[in-house]
């Protein structure tokens, strides 16, 4: 299958006073469309267990290189690839572009966790049908 | 004692592409204000009950008019004051300035609620030394 | 034709530690749905002016009264409808449910105004054909 | 000098509905702190030019690492170092951490760019003066 490629429109909210959607922004586009990924993917943001605990993902590391500015009510293309799967980790890479023209790459380290009140995230091994699924989104090459 | 009078600075990520503030940047400074005067009121924000839930103060009704425009790095002063107290509800009232000219004027209106998982927020009396700590913050005439 | 029914997704920016979507959040979806009324109503949202200011729509009145609570994921119907429109400004009003089950309602008084760099927005009637293009989104009765 | 050591307050906006500070928050952090490192260097954060342009300094990468999570009213440190500057970039290291126990660590390259309406920011040459007063925020070693 391959990378997800998707759109966002710049909304008013996105934007700053600067007249461009605020660097903020593109956090927000990544996390959203990491959603849509698994969804697409058939795999639960957030999964409640048998024991109570809800398995989810949050993040351990997110970067973005910015390389030109999108404006208020453009869309953008978003393409989302799984780069790397680890024990209990996915590494994403974002590549956002308008009319054609490169605007932005980024990156996500989401790790499974289980998830409990009052404890911190317990990373989990990624089962291997979840595993499965992720891989069908994978960048070529 | 009387209203709360504090100080906010208008952020970048509160500015959009008018090179104003967003309208909606005067929503998050008054619930951060709101916490700010419970606080000062000694009046726990979220308190953890014996039976494990939590009383917290969801909001049921906010508005806010707008008479000018605050920019990126400007100091604008914001006034709450408590201007109705209820059996389970506390209705704030915020005034907006900026070196003595009118900016805003909003409202909120916020239930004290037992809050638990997977079921819908429940009101609950406001206890007489909660109303008493409120009580201090009350609008004038 | 009547009020604008449309749908948006609660996205996990949208939430607080509270598990349910911050009352702020609709705040920016109405502001997101009156944009989409303006583009399906084929009013521009900011409109270049031939004296180089841009002709757009600053609110100056916003509320909102909350029923019920929506959760990450949550699909809700929004319904935005034309209430009022005065000489230079239009009241929208919206109202937000969730599978049937009414969640809020709000309402948004937007003003037409010329915005120049260093002054303040300046109120201008509204024209006969913007008026009629927004009057097809009259609410009924 | 070295760096610049500040506090903010974790406010309920910046929650998610994982009970947790938002990763996204920790992008508006570093954003206002780098403002304030500005602001105490004696660095205009928007400089209007003679020409009527802005001199500003937006940003093309940006990121962060997570170590830990906080929470609702957690008060976080935060330390902003001068980590290296360019010829037209500055490149800024942060790390944030909360009673001790280390959170996150951050890092933005923000460049000097001439701002014009309609045209992309154009990079130009830190000045001396600015230099020197960034200068005194580099971290040690």
């Amino acid at each position: 299958m391959g990378p997800l490629t998707t759109r966002r429109r710049v909304e008013f909210r996105d934007t700053d006073a600067a007249g461009i959607a605020h660097f903020s922004a593109f956090f927000f586009w990544m996390e959203s469309v990491e959603h849509e990924l698994l969804r697409a993917a058939g795999v639960a943001v957030v999964e409640r267990q048998p024991d109570g605990s809800d398995v989810s993902w949050p993040r351990v590391s997110t970067g973005c290189d910015y390389e030109s500015a999108v404006h208020f009510g453009d869309e953008i293309e978003v393409t989302a690839a799984v780069a790397a799967i680890g024990r209990t980790s996915v590494t994403y890479a974002f590549v956002f572009a308008h009319a054609g023209r490169p605007v932005a790459r980024g990156r996500v380290v989401a790790v499974r966790c289980a998830m409990r009140p009052a404890t911190p995230p317990e990373p989990v091994a990624i089962p291997a049908d979840v595993r499965q699924r992720l891989e069908a989104f994978r960048s070529a090459g």
